[in-house]
């Protein structure tokens, strides 16, 4: 196992930026969060990201890794389409390492996720893995065989556009009763809302289950679209275990508990594969851009790029 | 791209057991069809697939190729498991060994197709490809990133239980909603007759399209839940191409029109993969059991356990 060591992380989120600097056992030395300021233009959230890595590097740091979400082409290390950041055809990569004069990596937030549950968490003895990040949004990582799926145009593991309630809730997306209209933090804290009563976070809504049936209600409702989608994507993929990351993983067993009995309902001809909370927390995709950026060289487009303005 | 030469291949299915002798150009010399024997115990099954195989077998064949349905262990040459035939633990590939005196293999029957159409159909070209096989019942063979997904216990492709109906026809899984209940040939006949006509194929059904309401109904509802699965596995799997093969796949324009159509309307936010018709017809389990009878040695189980009788 390679723990990450003397690399900067940088994962931009659809509300938060957060950054680390990792020690040579994997320890984050210093850390930073910043919101993300996706409504000030394109420009604003690179500078932003820019500024989180560039605070950071010191003179031992060999790499920066970057992860966001969207369809991101890591071979030129280029966001292609984020829609929640606004961003397109963004060369952020290079943007950073115009800043840093450093070789930097940029990966899918998910999949880096998934990267970091191989190495560190609940992925390491496992070749069919499903790693789940419930966050604002809902998306997954797909190991098949020992390998990433990545799919013919980068964009596999849109685990949330899967289709759990024919003609259901209107998802952001154009399609009705996505996964992620439900069990999406964003989704679970609006449908929560639409009842009258006020919620901020999932964690406010998982806090009054056993006082209030509107909470129970579509905290119930997710857990079970959660479950659906699980059936879907194991009765394709055979996964032999699926991890659940993200935010609302700290819910634990309020949530594995009711995902467990949805997924083995849905599987009456099989057994389920083993529902796990990550060990990993939130961080999870930082930890992943941070080992992704350990795998970066000097031949990287990003570096190349870097090396233009002279060596470091 | 091999073709096969000089094997004998058998396709074990829920209601038909087709073989054929296949010469040096890939060319079926002889073949032979014969109902399979399902209610007759899993004994006159196996010994049904014997017959056909030996039947065939002529001084120049190197090896027989066997496909069938089901959880198959194709290392093992055996039928784990398979609902329909009455099969369980059944060493098949061991039974036709001793018979024939040849090495055999055994493969699913829909990944035997997933083989077929890369090496002589639609799939040649694109490394992320489902071939969906619509027959008595529906499954696909998955294609990622150049490689044929199995999962954790074999069990991977078992597209025809996507639930696509929350609460929907039940599905002889034991489910509710499943893509099956409602696309395969013999959901659609049962769908079909329950309106208090008569049909005994899909073909039957296409045929009155035009003049019968609910002919035109239980099609519709079947092209939208295969359509709808389509979603589902397009946004896990981001594929490049979709062959629609097996029987149903004759219908042509009347089955990819409304398919194409449904899964645009699902994938709002990206462009659908292409649907093509496979040109391999309803034989493509079968040569693909015959490509797959091409890469038989001397060291598969069940040519050991020929061997065990004597050398040929």
């Amino acid at each position: 196992m390679t723990r990450p060591a003397h690399v900067v992380a940088v994962d931009l989120g659809g509300t938060t930026i957060k950054a680390a600097r990792y020690g040579a056992h994997g320890i984050a030395e210093e850390s930073l969060r910043i919101p993300t300021p996706t409504r000030k233009g394109p420009d604003t959230v690179v500078a932003a990201v820019v500024q989180a890595a560039t605070a950071l590097v010191r003179p031992d740091v060999r790499s920066v890794g970057l992860c966001a979400p969207g369809l991101i082409d890591t071979d030129a290390g280029i966001i292609r389409f984020a829609a929640n950041l606004g961003l397109r055809d963004t060369p952020l990569a290079a943007a950073v390492a115009d800043a840093v004069r450093l070789p930097v990596t940029l990966e899918h937030d998910v999949r880096a996720a998934c990267l970091a549950e191989r190495q560190l968490g609940l992925g390491a003895d496992v070749n069919d893995l499903l790693v789940v990040v419930l966050g604002t949004g809902l998306a997954a990582g797909i190991v098949s065989g020992g390998r990433l799926i990545r799919g013919a145009s980068g964009t596999a593991g849109e685990f949330g556009h899967i289709p759990v309630h024919a003609n259901g809730e209107l998802c952001a997306c154009g399609q009705r009763g996505c996964a992620e209209a439900y069990a999406a933090a964003s989704a679970l804290v609006r449908r929560y809302r639409r009842t009258g009563s006020s919620a901020d976070t999932a964690a406010d809504i998982t806090a009054r289950l056993d006082t209030d049936p509107d909470a129970a209600r579509v905290w119930a409702e997710a857990t079970d679209a959660l479950g659906r989608a699980l059936v879907t994507s194991t009765v394709l993929l055979d996964h032999q275990r699926i991890v659940l990351a993200g935010g609302m993983a700290a819910a634990g067993d309020l949530l594995t508990t009711p995902v467990r009995r949805s997924l083995q309902h849905g599987l009456a001809w099989r057994t389920a594969p083993a529902v796990e909370i990550s060990p990993l927390g939130a961080d999870a995709g930082l930890l992943g851009a941070a080992l992704h950026a350990l795998t970066a060289t000097d031949t990287t487009p990003a570096q190349a790029g870097a090396r233009r303005d002279g060596p470091r």
